[in-house]
């Protein structure tokens, strides 16, 4: 099985492996880890939302909200894209709508894949035990930070691609692949120079952070059908 | 100085230097490699061109011609975009109009900089030594392959980094800045596994990939002035 890297949406388009795939939506701070997150601590389904617009219509319907826009909570929502927020809350039950600055808009643009599985350093075992089950070309989609590179979602692409031990498919999937052997001692304090980190430490979320880069916090693999994640 | 890197053209609409700013086209196999060459072999002027419908005007001006697609010679032109072979060439008081796959674009679309060079290893010591003379926040402009990322114009991004001295302006230069540590005891090895690597070798152009990784070979900086380079 082939794996290709897609750094940003904006090279999406680009990518060798376009038909018959596993498509795995990344978005480590904070989007995909608050999705495996989500399911952790007992919610039913998320629908992830590329526009605020849409939240009041899920709520009329009986959805919880959450929405982030750079890296702040949304006006009237109950949640923002915090993990560990997540976490402290009991959400059996409970349907999310859910709309981040980059995270949510991922996952959708995975969505032509034959399977689109949500990933991050939380469900990092599961999620590669699946893909081996699976045995298909897989392209990891990162997010980025608006269209552009970001360090912690390229090095979880490299720490995939090694636990899951397929074939590295094109330059980006090698860059990754050889960043992670860089960082694996330490990602967490590799990726202390990302932009992301310091924006976020600048708006006081600092506790997602080091939670972000633990590996297997949130063994779940979540699965886009019908434009629902669930598990 | 910042220096910042835009990994493929379709990411330089979301970097963060946007204005004022000096500009350096980056096509390591081949096309700004073979610019330096050019020069080097004594060309007068070398005009990039995205498309090769102009390039017959241009021959009616009295220009050579040199152009490649898919990393083959293009039809009637005299040159492709081999600098191994303008080396083996007299091109004294020659003026070259030059359209390629990837690199004459990434040239046009650094034009809207104060100030757009040329970079490759062949013109490493002389670039930064260019740079750090202006010292004005710098875009690295890297051309990848057809909008996908490339290892080896990612390494030269980071080797210019390190050589000039700046500060790395967000997450893509310091991956490339790391990755140039990883790769700089023999980048030439590190990028046998890039696509574009593999591509030549299957062309036959095997010679111009390790006098692509030489540096200084040709010490040249060539300026885009009124859509010509010059030196």
């Amino acid at each position: 099985m082939r794996i290709e890297v897609s750094l940003t949406p904006a090279l999406y388009p680009f990518r060798t492996i376009a038909s018959h795939h596993v498509a795995v939506a990344v978005d480590i701070l904070r989007a995909t880890t608050a999705v495996c997150a989500a399911f952790q601590a007992g919610c039913e389904c998320v629908v992830p939302l590329d526009s605020l617009e849409n939240l009041p219509a899920y709520r009329k319907l009986g959805y919880a909200l959450a929405a982030e826009r750079n890296g702040s909570k949304v006006g009237d929502a109950e949640y923002g894209n915090s993990p560990t927020e997540y976490l402290r809350h009991d959400m059996r039950g409970m349907r999310l709508a859910y709309s981040t600055t980059n995270g949510t808009v991922t996952i959708l643009r995975a969505a032509d894949a034959d399977l689109t599985l949500v990933g991050a350093f939380a469900n990092l075992s599961a999620l590669a035990d699946r893909l081996r089950m699976e045995d298909k070309d897989t392209v990891i989609l990162c997010s980025g930070w608006k269209n552009a590179f970001c360090l912690e979602d390229t090095l979880f692409a490299g720490a995939l691609i090694e636990r899951v031990g397929g074939d590295p498919c094109g330059d980006a999937a090698h860059m990754a692949l050889d960043l992670w052997q860089l960082a694996k001692g330490d990602p967490f304090s590799y990726c202390r120079k990302a932009e992301h980190v310091l924006r976020l430490e600048r708006l006081g979320a600092s506790a997602d952070i080091p939670f972000a880069f633990q590996t297997d916090t949130c063994p779940v693999v979540p699965v886009l059908k019908d434009g629902k994640l669930i598990v």
